[in-house]
């Protein structure tokens, strides 16, 4: 059975209180259980964890060597900031799907740029938490190899 | 039953034998076929269009109003340079999901901007072939306003 | 009698219908009908052409040489994009007069630059059809040496 | 009946004597005379008034308000330094035309940018003195709510 | 007893009428008077004066040495433009106090850098008509040299 | 009774020892005495927090919600870096001020950006300890909605 | 024998009669006239193809690969802008000499840049009709391996 | 007997008092009274202007043309920001000699920067009131065409 | 006996595994040892810390004022990133050598820039597990004072 | 009989040796030899002289001037670096062709540069050994005013 | 008596034969014969160096500390790429006049900028030959200490 | 026995006199001296080699193959402008330790990027004399394949 670790990133824990104009009404729970259900939809589980810490997600990409074969992440503001988070889904070496609830580069010009796309395998932004159900289904599909 | 219009820009009608490293070994065909089988499993249908023509995939772009209930498109080159792509999609008011067969973040430092990311909905890319089938699932989704 | 000739370029097919907040309610029929009007008014007789395709542009401007005195040209996506309908304008020798629905200066950084500016007699902006009023007297007005 | 303010920046009291390949052989009585007769002809009136002064220009602005129903403004070199007059003009609330004698894109890099530009409704550059005539007739358009 | 010298730069007296979306709804005579019982609470008197001129704001800058004891300034739109102004307070040798009604890092990108800030002590931006008093306040801390 | 919640971020549990030319010789002891005296004189309860960690600095905003009517926050080096905490900000939904002890706009070019003042009602720079006070003032009067 | 195919873009059909002083008298007649002889003298002919379109020009790239050996191409206008002929010569997978008549190095600034070089072997600009036949010199002797 | 304009820009009525480990410990009265001396000694004499106002030194180069052979000037901060004194220096068609007390180029960023110097036909920097004197007897050289 | 403390940055942990070919097969226990080995040949004594928290480095560099004499610190990816980790030891002091395995200037443009270099005595790059030899002798040099 | 200069610049006399899958595998004696072939061919002779010395090859294009009737120079590194060698160019006022045995646009971004095309006549580039000869061919071409 | 050295840079032993627009009919020889002329009549004699190599004028540039009390340069291109010669200038620690012939700052970008005027006491240009009269005057009087 | 080249660049000859509190106290030789000492303690031995030519550096580069095994480099102010010495270093294919006296991240803009450093296998930067022992230590260590 395929393992796969959905990471969410700073504030994320918020979600459905914040801003839903921006990320929808989904609270981070609706969202875990989502991706659960889709990973089991085809034949995988899924272990969902977020933090507002910097030093913690990578401590748990690292950790993933080996205990899992993909990674799903929405690094959240980390996107923009952290060389960190990107050397170690690199240093990791698993496929790794990155999300956002938001289409970035609609928004704030230093939203455009994200240093986890070039860690990514792919990317997948703009589509709500539709876009999870996807990144999980597309993650699945890396393991594969399809 | 939803009606989505998949569009390709310029050069994809070379793929399978055009840098096969980056764009992988579908052919166009391949990936037509795909999109339609994708939307009929989601109970909508697909029609595929390519042009090597900036001029022609803004007429079909604006023929959709109206016949369409979504666009997919993966506008290649021309998401670099195509302000008049994007007006395109800006004024004929669909969802629109833009996707990528490779990751343009990993490419050269031209390729990581988009206009065409600037009028879409979402946007996928470096998921292969697997982004488009992503890509359909997503464009249904946003028409049934999940 | 002067003969202008009034080009508009990729999406103004499409006018009274896309972003009537930024263009308007009028048709580029109107639109056109109006420049006729105006170039009548002024001594003159008008033509008017529209394509959402670079290459067609180029090739109308070509023509232009001998048949007509003055350009009166709207490039809508392809001022900020096209140097080729720019050394279009410059080859071809006439008074050409640049006008614009809405003042690009007031909307994305991308729109305030434009190549055709650079092979443009005039500019005009910002002032909606009655713009285009203007800008065929600005281009009679030119021809006759005023 | 209407009443337009016609303002022009530095060094413009010298036209007619500086530089005419560039700025014409007009001066500035020419112009403002013109700008009157234009004015009358569409059932309205105009006064002119020059400085070279940026705080004299914005004292002006200010006192439209209520007195004026539009403003013409060549502001000159102040175009491309004075957030003041612009930020005068946004405060005015009234309909703005700014023109400019030359073609300000085919000259100096720094001439291509005009705070002005963000608070004007429209832009008229590079037809020389009939851009002053143009400007009267689009003002008076504006107030008209053509 | 303390002497503040309040300056208020260009369009600063168009306060109360001038988009008070973003500037509120007091005039500058309500400010003024402000500033004034301010300093008199801390012991203080205040002198007010506002200029669109940014010459007649380097008189008045440099007439404060010998004076006054601080500045507090509010130089609105030169804050952005007025390398001369900053060297008037540099020159000055008096702690000044910058003031703006407004949170100019949420507004234009030219908003963000102020030349002013430069020469500051302090720099108190987007509290209003409060962000007076509080610059008051501490202008009088700086003499007191608390 | 209103509650403020004062933030101070990376090194400023130095404060007193480190660079005293620069950001004087109170402790942070003394500038948390300074804020819950000025909160309480203006009928007001300030709690004060410091950490190092940019996460632990984002679970206090993010309990702030509810618990507290105002943030008023020193970020140090985290101003400069931090989109997370500006995300944290924006979505807490309280009046933010924020306070730097040196001028910041006087400092290294890299110090002169900050993104919390893209999320903050206010900021205050360049005050020293006498910023807080002011800070707490501005934070109470914001709630108080004067 | 080899096969060369020689590609000129956007208003080089023009050639004699637009901007002589930059481009000389030749017509592109001329100039292909000269590119068949050259080929001939090397033991290979080759066909010319002009086009104002960039996808027509895109169109003919991808056919040429099976069908020659090499390209000869001049993209005028094209180079500075299009990514989509860069990828279409990628894509064919022969040698490509790019042609410019004047040297673009000496013109405008942005005509410095050109996609098109990326894609290039080699490229040959500023020294008018010769640069043609060196050019085809050149090919021929790539596709000879010399 | 040629006739010299000495033109002061803002703050250098300040001279002696401000920043004199900058500026030197001369007043304004001294250099000016060099600068007669000057030229004086090589069969010219100069008038001496100061003002901190742009309009006011923009009147006074205009009045020079037919008044003055040249025209030297120390424009201080208004150098780094003031395109309309370059135009009025421009548009007078004297020779124009830039002089500066301090080497710019040693200084803040921002001061490195001259619009006058595109004016002007020599520049002098960093020799203090001897820069004057030299200035001087340039421009007197300029006039005898030495 | 000098007390040397040895941070490592994020990722570092993972040494010997993670891409091997920039960074080598040691792991960090065998960097650790090597260290502390040189620090006794130099009559001194080494402390190792790793961590992938910004947070926690600053604390361990805040606690070393008074208890080392000297840092030696790879910061890795916060290197590029951290104002934090630069104002931590800039506050605490010491003598600081950088040291990075890979020479960073032939890496991605963003890697060529340190924060951390503005804190640091001296930079080590390059020359992998001896470069962390060579700075533990730096700093015991640099705290002889030789 | 015409004579050619081809001058070499830095590293060049190492052909051969040097990364020869970017330079290629022939000495600079056989490209010396194979420009006086084609220098011969032509009815022309060469002279051929390579320095690493930007002072050495300055003082050769200087005593060009009446002894050759056409520079061909590859200057190598100072392509990118040498204002002095530009210069030099421009003063000597030959016809100059410009040679790279790579595709400079194809390598480190700044290679993409040089002053030097700005005082050539023409480039050629990326045409290995052979670019030498179609140089030597053009710069025969040149001085017979072909 | 006062010791001046005269150093001039690359391509300057032309002057006389090389666009005489620019920098005038005289030559290198014309032009230090007035440079001792006028040392001699301030009482100091001068010594005048050209070369084109630029380690060559760093050697003399050294060897100046204690054979001469100032310098006198016009580092024609090597002002604006040359670090080496402004350490040099910097280590001599004399009075260093930077001297150019042609207004710098009216000709291409990048000759606005001079590495060596960070060196320089003082810069003049634009002057001609007589910019060297008055920059050996300069030189004179700065080491008189006036 | 290992050979170890150690090269000096520009103004290095001067050092012990020039701006010690940037560069130390200590001569060239004492350098030379402490690197061959420093080499023979590594069982290798040492030449030195100083110029202020750009070109004898390459020259002395390029000789280095076959002569040494390693190279020790201060490019000094050629670190920053020389794209020659790097590609000779480049091609010379041997272990190369650049080493600075001064942390060059400190200091000005300018001296922050190195082309050297991307030749150089290592960097080390600030550390003094000691850097030199160092680098020589490092050059050994890589020779031996540590």
């Amino acid at each position: 059975m395929y393992r796969i670790l959905v990471l969410n990133g700073p504030n994320l824990n918020m979600l459905g209180t914040r801003q839903p104009e921006i990320y929808g009404r989904d609270t981070l729970d609706d969202i875990d259980a989502l991706c659960r259900q889709t990973a089991e939809k085809f034949g995988a589980c899924a272990d969902c964890f977020q933090s507002n810490s910097e030093g913690a997600l990578i401590d748990r990409i690292q950790q993933a060597r080996g205990s899992y074969d993909a990674i799903v992440i929405n690094p959240a503001a980390y996107s923009h900031t952290s060389v960190a988070i990107m050397d170690a889904l690199l240093a990791c070496d698993l496929p790794v799907v990155e999300v956002h609830l938001s289409n970035i580069h609609r928004r704030d010009e230093f939203r455009h740029f994200s240093y986890v796309s070039k860690a990514a395998t792919g990317v997948i932004c703009g589509l709500g938490k539709k876009g999870y159900v996807l990144a999980v289904e597309a993650a699945v599909s890396l393991v594969k190899g399809e």
